[in-house]
C-alpha cells in the first residue's frame, strides 16, 4: 500500500509477511479493504503470469579485457627470519608471478587478507583493479561482474564472469521508483524536495539490485561478495538519483547534468552489497536528457563507426534517438510516455500471458494474437501498434486519429471504442477513442525527435540507409505497423533491425572490456544533442507531429 | 565507570550527563557509590588541574608542498546554447585557470558540487589531491589538515592550515583505549577476541578525535568539513586497532603486521567526521613492533640524513630506539611499560600540577620541586627518575635496587618505603622499593634495546656522538639522573638533545609536505629492525640489564 488508508493487518498477513514487510505496508490483497482511495504497488515477482524477459539483446562479439581481473597467486609464510608483512608479502607475489605492481589495497581487502591468507594456506586469488588491489579470495574464486540497464520502467540485470565474458545469470524487473512517479521527470520534483525523498528514490534502486543480485547469485552457485564490478547504465535522471547527485538543476532550464563524465564509485559508498571492495562504473553521460543508457546502445550497435547514413532509436519511456550521418552523430530524447508499457491505456498491461501483441483487420474480420495463446486479458504495447494500425487501414480511424462508426466499434459512455475481444465471461478487452490518443502522444514525441534529426543534418528520412530499434517494446513490434501510423519513416522494411535491449548489451560491455569503457567516453564525447526545448515553433510541430502519416 | 558496579543515577547524574553519557556510565563522582570493586575512568577534560601538553615538538622547517591544494576558481552558469554539466563545467575552469585536469571528483563532492556552485555564484575552491578532487567549498575556504599522534597512553592532536603549514591549535589527551589494557599486548588480544570487540576499540580512537577535532575548529572558528587531509601516526598496533586491521598475527611469532606500507583511506571509511571526501594518511609501519611512530619519528629529526653515529629513542609505554651507524639505520622496540607515565607507582600521577618533577637529595637534605610549585599530591616520570638516582648516589638503594636503612626511609607493612613529603594534612607522597622495581623493569627494557643496537652494530656506547630524546616524558627528564642509573649510557650531557614530542612533528611534516611522504617511504624501507625476543638469551640478560649502572 504506497497511500491511502487501508484495514489493520490480519494474522494471515502476519504470517505471511516479515515485520519488516508489515512496516513497508505489505498486505495480502484478499484479506485487505480501502478505507480511502489507495494508491497501491503489485510487486513484480507476486505476479503468477512471468513477464516477457527484458533482457536479451545483441550478443556480446569482444574479445574480454576485464578492467578486473582475478591473479592467483602462492606465497611463502612469514618466519622469525623473514618476518614479512601481508601486503609486502602479496605485493611481492604479485611482481614475481604476475609482474604486476600493486600501489594499493582496499582498505576493506587490508582486513580480509590477514584471514583470508592463513585459511587458504598462503595461496589466494587477488582481484586487480588498474594497480589496486580490490578484492581477495581463495585461489579458485571465480570472479563476477554486475551490468544493469536501469530503465524509467524496467531494470535489467546481468551477472557476468569477469573472465570469461559469459553471461551467466540474468533477470529483468520492474523499476521500484514507478511508485513515486511514472516518468522521470516526477521523481526528479519528488527528489528535489528533501533529502529524504532523494534517499528513498536511491535506496529503492540500491536494494532491488541488492535483491536481484543476490539471488541471481544463488542461481549459479554464487556469492555477491564475489562480484568484484558493477556497470550500471541509466538515463540522466536515473543515473542521478541512482548516485544520489541532486536532480533539481536537471528540470529547469537548460537541463544540465551535474555530472557527464563516467564514473567510478565504491560499490559499498552506494550501499551496494558487492565485494567490499568492489567498484561501480557508470558509463558517460551525454546531456541532461540524454544519458549512459544511450550510450551504451550506441556502443552495442557500434552505431560510432557506421560511414553512411543510420538512425538508431531506443523506444522506451522516454526515447533517445541517434542519427549518424556520415560520421556526424546527433541524439535527442523524447517523453514518449509509458504508453508502450501499457500504462494509461485503460486495457493496457505489460507483455505478460494472455496480453493482445498482434492484430489482423480486414474488413470486418479481427484476428488476434495473445502471448501464451491464452484467453485476452489485455494489450500490450506492441499490439496497441498493431490495433491503431489496422484500424487506420480500414478507416475506422481517420489520419487525426478520429475514430469512426463500424461494425466492431461501440459506443460507452458516449464515447467509442473498438472492440477487440469479447469473453463468454464478460471480460471485454476494447480500444478507445483516448487511448488511440495516447498513442498519437507517444508517436508525436518521437516522430518529432526523427525530424529534429534530420533537419538537423540537412537530409531526408529517404536518405536513412539503416534504422536500429532497440529495447524490450522496439523488439516485438511490427515495423509495418509503426510506419503506417507515422512513428517510423516510410522506409523498406530491410532497412530495419530489431535488436532488443541494446543498452544492457552495451552495460555488459563496458563490464567486460576496457576497450569498450573508452569507446563509450568517445561517443559521449563526439555525439552532439539538440535540445527539443529550445526547438522554434515546438508546440506546432508537435501538433502535426500526432498526425497519422509520416507526410504531413 | 568502566567495570564493576556502582548506585543507580542519581537526578544530579541526569541533570549533568546527556542520556548517551549515562549510558556510556558517565557518573557524578561526588553522588555515586561503588557496590563492588569497580574500575573508573576520569576523563582528561574533567581535571580542574591542566595536563602538562603533549604536543610541543621540534618546529616545522620545511616549505609547505601540500598533497591537498585548495585552487580558487570561477565558472560561466551553463545556458541553452551552452548547456554544460557541472563536472565538465568545473574542470575546464581547474585547466585555464589553473593548468590541472582533474580526473577524478570524489561521490561525495559530485553530490556537493551542484549546491555548492549555484549558492557561490559560480565560484568555489577546490580541494585537489593528485588528480582528485576531494572537496569543494565557497572561493575563500580556508582548507585544514589534521595530524595525531597515538600513543598507547596519549593522543595528540594538530590543526594545520594546508597552504601556509601553520599549526593553528592543538591539544593532548589520553587515549581512551586505556580502558581496555595498558599495553598493546592486552589490546591486541581483547580485538582479535571479537569482530564487535575491534569495533569498540577502534570507535574509542575515532569518536576521540572527532570530538577534538571539533573541538579544536570552534577554537579557531572553523568547521571540521573544512578538514580534507589527515596524517595520523602510531605503533603498529595502534596503527592496526585504528584501521580495523587483524591484529592476532601481532601478538605471535613471526609478529607480521598485516600492512606495512602506507595507506591512504577515505575518512568516511572509518568514521571519521572531517570533510567528506577527506583522505587518511598513515605513514609506513617498519614492523610489527616498530610502527609509524617511529617513522615520524626519524622524520622529525632528520636521522636517516646523519653521517656520524646516532642514537634516538622515543620513550613511551613502548620505547622505540633508532640507531644510526654511519648511514646504516637499525631500530629495536621494547616494552618499557607505563611506569613513565605515572601508572603501577604507588604515587604516580600524570604531569600536572603538584606532581613532583624534580628531586634533589644530599644526605639527609632533601629538596622537592613540584608542577607548579603546589603542595605535593604525587609523583611523575621525571621525578621518579630524579628520586631513583639520588637514592642511589645516596646509597639508599645499591646498584641491585634494594633499599636499605635511611632517615628519610620508613617501615610500612613490612617493606620499606622513601618519604618525600609528608604533609600536614596527612597526605604522604613516598617511592616503595616495588616502585623501584617498577623503575628497574622499566630502564632495563630501554637498555637491552640500546644494547642489541650496539653489538648489531659492532659498536660501544662511547662510538655515539649523539643522543636524541623524543616524547614528552623526554622531554622533562633530567639526562643526568636517567644516565645515573644506567638507562642511557654515560655520555657527556652535550650530546643529548631533547626534541619533545617528535612523532607529531614528523605526523605534521608528512601532511603539508609530499617530499615528506617520500622521505617517510625511504625511511621504512632502509630502516632495518631486530626482534628483540630472537635475541638468544633474552632473559638473562634483561636481569643483567636492570643493574642501576650501565657497565655490568
Amino acid at each position: 500500500v504506497v497511500a491511502g488508508e487501508v484495514s489493520p493487518p490480519t494474522a494471515e498477513d502476519e504470517t505471511a509477511f516479515s515485520e519488516a514487510e508489515l512496516k513497508k505496508n505489505y498486505r495480502l490483497a484478499c484479506t485487505t479493504y480501502p478505507k480511502s482511495d489507495v494508491k497501491i504497488l503489485v510487486p513484480p515477482e507476486s505476479l503468477s503470469a512471468p513477464q516477457r524477459t527484458q533482457v536479451e539483446g545483441l550478443e556480446l562479439k569482444v574479445q574480454p579485457e576485464p578492467p578486473v581481473r582475478g591473479l592467483p597467486l602462492r606465497l611463502h609464510p612469514p618466519t622469525l627470519d623473514k618476518p614479512e608483512s601481508d601486503d609486502q608479502n602479496l605485493m611481492a607475489a604479485l611482481q614475481e608471478q604476475h609482474s604486476v605492481s600493486a600501489g594499493l589495497i582496499d582498505i576493506e581487502v587490508q582486513r580480509l587478507m590477514p584471514g583470508v591468507l592463513r585459511r587458504s594456506g598462503w595461496s589466494a586469488s587477488a582481484a586487480m583493479r588498474g594497480h589496486e588491489i580490490v578484492a581477495i579470495g581463495d585461489h579458485a574464486t571465480r570472479w563476477l561482474g554486475l551490468a544493469a540497464d536501469i530503465g524509467t520502467t524496467k531494470i535489467a540485470v546481468y551477472i557476468v564472469d569477469m573472465a570469461s565474458g559469459e553471461t551467466l545469470a540474468s533477470r529483468g524487473l520492474m523499476n521500484p521508483q514507478i511508485s513515486y512517479g511514472e516518468d522521470v521527470v516526477s521523481r526528479i520534483y519528488m527528489s528535489s524536495r528533501s533529502p529524504e525523498n532523494a534517499q528513498t528514490l536511491q535506496m529503492l534502486l540500491v536494494d532491488a539490485l541488492n535483491e536481484t543480485s543476490a539471488s541471481l547469485c544463488a542461481e549459479i552457485g554464487a556469492d555477491p561478495a564475489d562480484i568484484v564490478e558493477a556497470v550500471i547504465v541509466g538515463n540522466t535522471a536515473i543515473h542521478h538519483l541512482f548516485l544520489r547527485l541532486p536532480v533539481h538543476q536537471l528540470g529547469v532550464s537548460p537541463y544540465v547534468p551535474a555530472i557527464r563524465s563516467a564514473v567510478d564509485v565504491k560499490a559499498r559508498d552506494l550501499g551496494l552489497r558487492f565485494s567490499p571492495g568492489a567498484y561501480v562504473h557508470l558509463l558517460p553521460n551525454i546531456a541532461g536528457y540524454v544519458g549512459a543508457d544511450h550510450v551504451a546502445m550506441l556502443l552495442a550497435t557500434e552505431m560510432d563507426r557506421e560511414e553512411g547514413i543510420h538512425l538508431a532509436l531506443d523506444i522506451g519511456t522516454n526515447t533517445e534517438i541517434c542519427l549518424n550521418c556520415r560520421g556526424r552523430m546527433k541524439s535527442v530524447s523524447c517523453a514518449s510516455g509509458p504508453a508502450f508499457e501499457g500504462a494509461h491505456i485503460r486495457f493496457g498491461m505489460r507483455a505478460a500471458p494472455g496480453a493482445i501483441e498482434h492484430v489482423r483487420l480486414s474488413g470486418e474480420k479481427l484476428e488476434i494474437q495473445t502471448i501464451g495463446g491464452v484467453p485476452a486479458v489485455g494489450i500490450c504495447g506492441s499490439g496497441l501498434l498493431d490495433v491503431v494500425a489496422q484500424m487506420l487501414s480500414n478507416s475506422v480511424i481517420d489520419p487525426t486519429g478520429k475514430m469512426h462508426p463500424h461494425p466492431l466499434v461501440r459506443r460507452l459512455d458516449g464515447s467509442l471504442e473498438f472492440v477487440l475481444s469479447e469473453q463468454n465471461n464478460g471480460k471485454t478487452v476494447t480500444v478507445s477513442q483516448r487511448d488511440v490518443r495516447e498513442l498519437q502522444l507517444a508517436k508525436a514525441a518521437i516522430r518529432i525527435g526523427i525530424e529534429a534529426l534530420l533537419e538537423d543534418a540537412g537530409i531526408t528520412e529517404k536518405d536513412i540507409e539503416k534504422v536500429i530499434i532497440a529495447g524490450a517494446f522496439g523488439t516485438f513490434i511490427e515495423v509495418e505497423s509503426a510506419i503506417a501510423i507515422g512513428m517510423l519513416p516510410p522506409l523498406p522494411v530491410g532497412r530495419f533491425e530489431q535488436v532488443g535491449n541494446a543498452a544492457g548489451t552495451g552495460a555488459r560491455l563496458a563490464l567486460i572490456s576496457e576497450s569498450m569503457r573508452r569507446a563509450a567516453g568517445r561517443i559521449a564525447l563526439i555525439d552532439g544533442y539538440i535540445e527539443l526545448a529550445s526547438i522554434p515553433d515546438f508546440n506546432r510541430k508537435f501538433a502535426a507531429a500526432s498526425s497519422m502519416t509520416w507526410s504531413i
